[in-house]
């Protein structure tokens, strides 16, 4: 399975963001990993498809194995991806769009919050949801 | 009109919790400007209800006077709120679910991140989303 392409984003970028494309490609092809390993072990974690707030790795890894090989898209885009930085805590803000094929284009919000873990950085909280919703 | 009830949250609670219902009540009373005076001004903004991110306090406070009126509840629960610390950070992640007459609960998915204003705190990344969602 090829990787799926994406564009660039022209700011000025920032490591999270280079983190974050390079875990969507693997995500693009059903491979969940790429996120799990820049995860910290206290992230939570917010999608439309759950109840509630989900706690901590072990969760999430739970959760994302069960959709291992699930998830394919052939191209994304992070648009206007923004960093804003508050001492060792980065927010990573951007509408994310993903194309599968025919499918027209599937769009979402997410919030990422990176917090530094050394020399890089480590994911402690990630909210993604529709870009405009209806409860379901 | 009455301020909507709600339950404070049984665990150790932070300043930002406290805010945070603070202007919730305000909230469910139809008025926005509890959340507008504490928001910084870069902040930036996530619902369900927009094409895409929304960026600055400007452009928030625009938004919200115009809804402002129109939004009213009798109750509301903070269900779990968690508050991560990184430095002059906070993020803090709750559902909440609100309740208006007879109608069944309103239920969200939130991520406020708050950075340290002097002595106070300030919202500079808000995050709404609905509880289980489809797409519109």
């Amino acid at each position: 399975m090829s990787a799926p392409t994406f564009t660039k984003p022209a700011r000025p970028t920032h490591d999270v963001i280079e983190m974050e494309s390079a875990a969507l490609v693997r995500w693009g092809m059903g491979d969940p990993s790429g996120f799990l390993e820049i995860c910290a072990p206290d992230v939570v974690y917010f999608d439309p498809g759950l109840e509630c707030r989900m706690d901590g790795l072990g969760a999430l890894t739970a959760y994302y194995e069960s959709i291992r090989g699930k998830v394919h898209f052939d191209r994304f885009e992070l648009v206007n991806p923004l960093v804003q930085v508050v001492g060792d805590a980065v927010i990573l803000t951007f509408n994310y769009v993903s194309y599968a094929g025919q499918d027209g284009p599937s769009r979402w919000n997410c919030t990422e919050v990176y917090r530094r873990a050394g020399r890089s950085w480590e994911i402690v909280q990630s909210h993604w949801s529709y870009t405009v919703a209806k409860r379901a």
